[in-house]
């Protein structure tokens, strides 16, 4: 891969400044919810443990909040004036695995149980309603016309990312899908959601619309950057780092894309993958000989160029937007910190 | 009851004319959904059969776009102006009724299986999300002021209405609700969105203060009528009108009021419910006999002396609200209709 390693300690600072920022106006975001709902939410971001004890809050990487403050950065505006968005953000994501957790019958997350694995199905589906809808009326409870912009970006992210996950669930019956289906998918799925928390801190600021593009078109290449990673770790990435079971995509036959590419492949690895996969469930031993298979098929080599080129891709973007010189650096810090991540 | 029976034919007029202003609006709303999406809310809409065949329109009696629009001509507006709101809050009402369809496991809604059933819980649960993002784009998708306002208001209501959902589910495991929390739940449940639905066109309109919180006070009582007639028909409504199994809310251990008020009664037949509801499932026989508890011990003299109080509150606000006679007659039409409907 062309992408440096980052070697310094800028990124772990960047997110443990979000962090700081960020997590008390979600945690006052939660505290609007109904109890019922609320113990469920404070769960989930880690804010609590299963029986309601406080938690230390091991929510995620805080990636779309941090985006967001920069992209506030980037208008020349506080990072503080993008907190809304980076909340509303953060809110959309969580909603959509709470419910992808659901649909994709995963019992484990962030080395956790899951939500409806600890509270069952109906608590978890209405969960992410709430947040979802929170994600709503945290912009929209101040009607500045940043925050409508915002809000409207932000519902037409969403309905991209929705799109996405129903294309992804309609993929899992298929063994033809393309290369060009699975990115859009993933574009779907991933980038547009990383694409508006890229520019909605600008949106806030009221940054000019040249600024706001190229920030958007930075985030949803960063996203399919962040997504061919993603599949690369949900087949190769050790489940004890990545807190996610082994080989878990091959099993519910999803079409990431590592596995699209070697289906494409024209090998005869390819074809052997494609009767595997047409062959109903997977036992443990076909996992492991599925997943030598994809990468013999070259879907790990192709996925990895994919990450490469959407980084290049990426930097261009930023380039267009013209930002000031060090907000453009620790935007690209973050692209690679999420390229050579291994969780 | 004191509620008057409707005599005449304007409701179903009143009902048919919404009809045909909101449904172009709605799918066209629906035909920006991707098209995996589309297909399953078509469905669910009544607009398709399940091979995507066009169908009539099964989709539900119009009750809250007819609301909307009333409200639009409450402060002086052509019906036309609340078009929008009158789509969004369809679009969440619909969202949730998929949703919820999931959590209690209904196989059956309006004749016809329910979304879930036929299309799987992932499918079910991404085309809920999609309509409920949908109707804030609908909303967002001009930033009008009035506009702006209606989503927050929207956002608002689907809050309370996740919060009620929350509070169902909880209660099923429960045989110690009292009548306050199952009217609160109700409220929320049921009430909120049809106090949004009755006001969102006054607010779009540019209605003053006093108008809308009068429509939305008229909105929420009538709600609560609504569901107290609702709880009625869940109990001891005919299966081939109501499209609904017999007896689910007591075999799924549901605490509509009509079981709380018999639960809370004092009664010997309201002891016996109780230990009859904390037996696990129950049988055809046991449904029968706990329905025929829930008669004796008075729970559905109570549900109905409910329904006339709330009708009498609506009409207070409709009159505090200070609205055209014609729109006001029109408005307590609908509430007569909504209290004397048999499904």
């Amino acid at each position: 891969m062309a992408i440096r390693l980052s070697t310094d300690r800028a990124v772990p600072e960047t997110l443990a400044a979000t962090r700081a920022l960020v997590e008390p106006a979600i945690r006052s975001a939660l505290d609007r919810l109904a109890p019922d709902i609320h113990r469920v939410a404070l769960y989930h971001f880690g804010f609590a443990d299963s029986d309601g004890r406080p938690g230390r809050g091991a929510g995620g990487k805080a990636l779309r909040p941090a985006l967001a403050l920069l992209s506030a950065e980037a208008a020349g505006a506080e990072p503080e004036q993008a907190i809304p968005g980076a909340v509303a953000v953060e809110l959309v994501h969580n909603y959509s695995l709470i419910h992808d957790d659901v649909m994709d019958r995963d019992r484990e997350r962030r080395h956790r149980p899951t939500v409806w694995a600890l509270f069952g199905v109906g608590p978890a589906i209405v969960a992410g309603d709430a947040l979802a809808n929170l994600a709503q009326e945290t912009l929209l409870e101040r009607a500045t016309s940043g925050r409508v912009r915002a809000a409207a970006a932000l519902a037409g992210a969403a309905a991209r990312m929705i799109a996405g996950q129903a294309q992804d669930l309609a993929f899992e019956s298929r063994v033809d899908v393309s290369i060009p289906e699975c990115l859009e998918m993933e574009a779907n799925k991933t980038g547009a959601l990383l694409s508006c928390a890229s520019s909605i801190g600008a949106i806030l600021a009221g940054g000019d619309d040249r600024v706001v593009s190229s920030l958007a078109e930075f985030g949803l290449r960063l996203g399919l950057a962040f997504q061919a990673i993603d599949d690369i770790l949900g087949i190769w990435g050790h489940p004890e780092v990545t807190g996610k079971p082994v080989g878990s995509d091959l099993r519910q036959h999803k079409q990431p894309l590592p596995v699209v590419a070697a289906l494409c492949s024209g090998t005869r690895a390819g074809t052997r993958l494609a009767s595997m996969l047409s062959n109903g469930s997977l036992s443990d031993q076909a996992v492991a000989e599925a997943t030598s298979l994809v990468e013999e098929a070259g879907g790990r080599v192709r996925a990895l160029a994919e990450a490469d080129a959407d980084i290049e891709a990426a930097r261009e973007a930023l380039d267009r937007a013209r930002i000031p010189s060090d907000t453009r650096a620790r935007f690209l810090e973050l692209a690679d910190f999420i390229t050579t991540r291994n969780s």
